[in-house]
């Protein structure tokens, strides 16, 4: 064989050899990553979740965010992995700093997460309607009482986004309202996103409004900000 | 210089050459894409923009969408850049399919742009809640009218969705309800991203609740399954 042809065919022998071994270094990473995050409805190389309600039944609270699990004997909760278990794992992952902006709240289970993560002093703060404060089971009341700062719209159109930012990092959007009905009743949808592109613009609305919210002092919800 | 050396330089430098060309193909493919779309508002390699409303007035569908512009003297409507006329733009590029699945469509404008797509020939697929078919404006009857096909549940809870698939490619979703109150009034989100990870997701679950929706046959909303 010519020796000019057997360096060539050396030199692409070698190429070939580190492209396989690339790819297969980068199938490994990424199954690595899926592994990691330990759910198998992630979606892309950014962490990317997108999870579907109604639920058949309410998660157990106690089941999925506790050390001990669920000590109760006949649990009237699900224990099955949930749309809404998963939300609670992506809630109690937030280690600094929970920022919602969510039209509703009435959902017991979910308002009470919130209040034990404030006491382990992750900051809370949390952007709701105003008019849905009146809501039949509203939990604004008892999360502000529990010193968690709320701040609301001050006109009649709806402060309508359903979105949660954890320690500026992880947002979780969509239609979902945070009540009973939508978990175990409604047709929704919400994204789950730790990529920057995303969660950056959000993290803007969301300190946009709340420094909007916060200069308003017109209404008697001034009592409900900080 | 040996020969084996020169064959094996000849190659690399081969190599090298067509890994610059590729890398300068995908970048000028890249651009092209992102100058198509027309947004300084993309947010990452995969298409993807994020919306907020409300916008101070409703945009001018004429002059976003049409070819000749809005010939009005004195057009109510706004001929400047917002959320809305991004949205009529998006809509407006489905060359073959729109899946719709909204809580209410009480908007005319982006009612009258689905009507003028359907008639162009696009295949357009609504969802949307049964209890807000008979919301004041509601536009599906309209629309049902001109021979689109809507699907809606057969229950008291609620089809919350607000997701538009367009070409099977184009995933839209947020917050955003079809009304005009949502457009000039609400605060509200919406993100648009062509992330096949997500879409394929919003396309699977569109199609299930067609199926499952044109399967019902308990309810007067039968008139209005395809």
């Amino acid at each position: 064989m010519n020796s000019n042809l057997r360096g060539a065919l050396y030199t692409v022998l070698f190429f070939i050899a580190s492209e396989v071994l690339y790819k297969l270094y980068c199938k490994t990473k990424k199954h690595k990553s899926k592994t990691e995050i330990g759910s198998e409805s992630r979606l892309s190389s950014t962490s990317l979740q997108v999870l579907f309600f109604p639920d058949e039944k309410v998660a157990c609270k106690d089941y999925f965010i506790t050390d001990n699990g669920c000590v109760k004997q006949n649990c009237r909760f699900s224990h099955e992995k949930s749309s809404l278990s998963e939300l609670y794992k992506h809630l109690c992952s937030g280690k600094t700093t929970v920022d919602i902006c969510v039209y509703i709240i009435t959902c017991k289970d979910l308002a009470e997460i919130l209040m034990k993560m404030f006491k382990r002093g992750v900051k809370i703060r949390i952007i709701t309607d105003k008019d849905q404060l009146q809501a039949s089971g509203s939990q604004i009341w008892s999360l502000r009482k529990e010193g968690i700062p709320v701040r609301t719209n001050d006109s009649s159109y709806l402060m309508h986004h359903k979105f949660v930012i954890i320690d500026n990092r992880v947002l979780i959007n969509g239609s979902f309202n945070w009540t009973y009905q939508a978990i175990t009743g409604n047709q929704e949808n919400v994204l789950i996103t730790d990529d920057d592109a995303v969660t950056s613009v959000f993290k803007a609305e969301f300190q946009r409004l709340w420094e909007d919210f916060g200069s308003q002092n017109s209404t008697g919800d001034l009592r409900l900000q900080e």
